[in-house]
């Protein structure tokens, strides 16, 4: 197609395919250069829709490979929250000197959007939704939707306002289409808008979109006048992209938004080193543990060969308590407040799943062979039912202690403002392991003969 | 409310309210006898909307506390993906008592839709979608809409069928407001529809959705034929459902559906305890490993210190490519046809982060005391050199062998047709502290002085 400089092929081929499509192919086999010749061949409000579909990276890439005048009406054809998340990705300098070449209208526009922090319901909404006052009849209201139409981003939702902007209502179109022709916007409308802050978090507006199941939800700032609306389909984005990331932190990985097979390999490898690299330096206080019971272990070997099961008896049992709660909270179900019953639930289980754990180890260590409980080399003889209550009795312990770990540390950090994900499993395996080989040879000093 | 016998009261409380709200509140505070008292006092229509907003497990529940015949003509009026559901979970006798009060035409469609498997497009899909001939005009479009609207779950897309029910195209409901009102749907409707067939996975239907956009997507037979539609609110709860159940897998928890405060201990305790036992049993193993090797650990005490350190860089590293594949294959960015470049980019990756973790280890093993590494009772002499390089190449292998195994160890499990998520971090990290042991004791035997 472009090396014949088919024009009229590049033009069927951006007008007639979804612009999602056209974007996918685009970017797969095309460099900056030759998808700019190819979206020339189309309107600019075509290019726009096109232009959205791209991953943000190549949005970026693509502002550099054109003209600024041309960025310029692109951005005005864009859709008002997926330009206002393409200049706050954009190096300030070019994005203030595209600002710059954008018309008045436009500019205050995307000032509004862009001043809301990344993570905030303001920074997902769209400035463009369809609006009406309270006073016109239904069928007055299809006629103005009629010329409102193009430019919105949904025109399903049709929110009623004041002169002052605020908000009094919502119409769905289905009802305006139903309603006689005669009816009041003001008789019809719901007024029990379900709407969210600007401040809110991305999360709970997620939670509201899919338990009211609606198409958009509305923003209002602190005096309940409409700012913006955030559609279905940004939450969405919003509910895979935090998905991944929780994965992710569980995982041990920094969150890697790129797409796994064609994100560079040293920004991966960067992300990955340090997650590893800090769980690594916390391991190797194992070895402090250890080298304080370095005499024990020298005296009664077998100890030393239990210590990989237990200790990741705690990890397990840490990552499950963990994961469990970190989603709980996540989804909305489980608070800060809750740490009281949360606490008092997970030492239940904790001794309900140790005792089990326990049992097994207990019947393991009791089938120990002589010739490794006692080797020849050894002076201390060690009691194959007092070994195996040491090995019971340190499972339990270490796994109740993994699930208080696991279940108390992302409450505390929700708490202290961090990400709780941040205590993922490997987090908290690492911290139980230290901690879980003290427990493992104060109990074994205990009863043992040394 | 129900103390005072307040109807009035009650009825208003359900009909002021969003169902959704009545719904949670109702759960939350009321036995299912109560939740009827009140349900009572709104018409039909209105309980049915109601009803589809409690958990399924409530649905079943309040389904056993009330008549046959209230529980028919509610199903009737119910939306026709969620009584497809609600009728997959119950008891077949109750199920199929109930089936013969509906009425002919709901008892059909409902035979259409349960018949398809849980886990597939079709069990999510329903079949009240609006459709039209493509011969009419823009205005007649309108009309019919009008009528076919209060029944049907969306209108906002119109699908366009020729007499064998074929799908043609889709008409937005904004397209038919825009246009002309003479123009033919055959001249307004998009062509190119994105469309699923009734086979396919809950998963792709939710990527389908989100890389368009959409707000419904067809679902069709082998012949094209619509057969149903998936409306965006139901795909949204997949993406939450499938997200939540990776990342339990991640954390070695069996899938829990239920809220975390409200799920029944000894439901969950049985679910956390099984992976945990299974865990526990593999972990025995690690025992087995290191008694082969208990005669160097008696020569050098030293070895075992180490052996937390190095075992878990394994279940670090493999944990991570786990999660990263894992999430990869759920979002469809990797498929098991790309073992071969997952295989090269991992090895690579993992050779990388290896040696970054190896030149960490190497250091802390070289400033180990002289008195933990040469201890009086201790027979042999080992060289601080010599054992940095043990542990540095020990922490390099096994972090290239857990790299390995938690990427491959997905994508076979996909071949074999296992989940994936089966692989999860605590599996492949028992796998790996295992296969870590005899990895260090025979690297620890190549180079030190036994």
């Amino acid at each position: 197609m472009l090396a014949d400089n088919d024009t009229a092929e590049m033009q069927t081929f951006c007008e007639t395919l979804h612009p999602a499509t056209v974007a996918e192919a685009l970017a797969d086999e095309y460099s900056s250069e030759e998808v700019w010749r190819i979206l020339s061949q189309t309107n600019i409000a075509n290019q726009a829709l096109i232009f959205e579909y791209f991953p943000i990276d190549w949005q970026v890439k693509l502002v550099e490979g054109t003209g600024r005048q041309h960025m310029a009406r692109l951005i005005e054809q864009m859709s008002h929250d997926d330009r206002a998340d393409l200049l706050r990705r954009l190096n300030p300098r070019v994005a203030e000197s595209l600002l710059r070449l954008v018309d008045e209208a436009d500019r205050r526009d995307i000032a509004t959007l862009v001043k809301y922090p990344e993570n905030s319901a303001g920074a997902l909404m769209t400035t463009d939704y369809a609006w009406l006052p309270a006073h016109i009849t239904a069928a007055e209201a299809l006629d103005r939707l009629r010329c409102q139409a193009p430019d919105k981003e949904t025109i399903y939702y049709v929110y009623v306002l004041d002169d002052q902007r605020h908000l009094l209502g919502v119409v769905s179109l289905r009802d305006l289409i139903l309603a006689d022709r005669q009816t009041v916007l003001s008789d019809l409308m719901e007024k029990e808008v379900v709407r969210v802050r600007a401040t809110d978090d991305p999360e709970h507006v997620a939670q509201e979109i899919a338990r009211y199941d609606l198409l958009a939800i509305p923003v209002v700032d602190e005096e309940n006048r409409l700012v913006g609306i955030i559609t279905h389909d940004d939450v969405m984005d919003v509910v895979v992209q935090e998905a991944t990331e929780d994965v992710h932190r569980l995982g041990a990985v920094g969150p890697i938004a790129e797409n796994y097979l064609e994100a560079n390999f040293l920004t991966v490898w960067r992300k990955r080193v340090i997650w590893l690299a800090c769980l690594f330096v916390a391991e190797l206080f194992t070895f402090t543990a250890m080298a304080h019971f370095e005499d024990e272990i020298a005296k009664i070997v077998v100890l030393s060969l239990f210590i990989p099961l237990c200790i990741s008896t705690g990890g397990n049992s840490g990552s499950q308590a963990a994961t469990l709660i970190i989603r709980a909270m996540a989804l909305g179900q489980v608070t800060v407040g809750d740490w009281w019953r949360v606490l008092r639930h997970e030492l239940l289980m904790g001794l309900a799943l140790g005792c089990a754990l326990g049992a097994i180890g207990f019947v393991r260590a009791f089938f120990t062979p002589q010739s490794t409980l006692n080797p020849p080399s050894q002076s201390i003889i060690v009691e194959p039912l007092q070994f195996s209550w040491v090995i019971a009795q340190a499972v339990c312990i270490i796994c109740v202690w993994g699930t208080l770990v696991g279940s108390m540390l992302p409450i505390i950090f929700k708490r202290i403002h961090v990400d709780p994900g941040v205590a993922s499993s490997p987090f908290v395996a690492t911290f139980v392991d230290v901690t879980g080989i003290v427990f493992y040879f104060s109990i074994a000093k205990m009863y043992l003969p040394f």
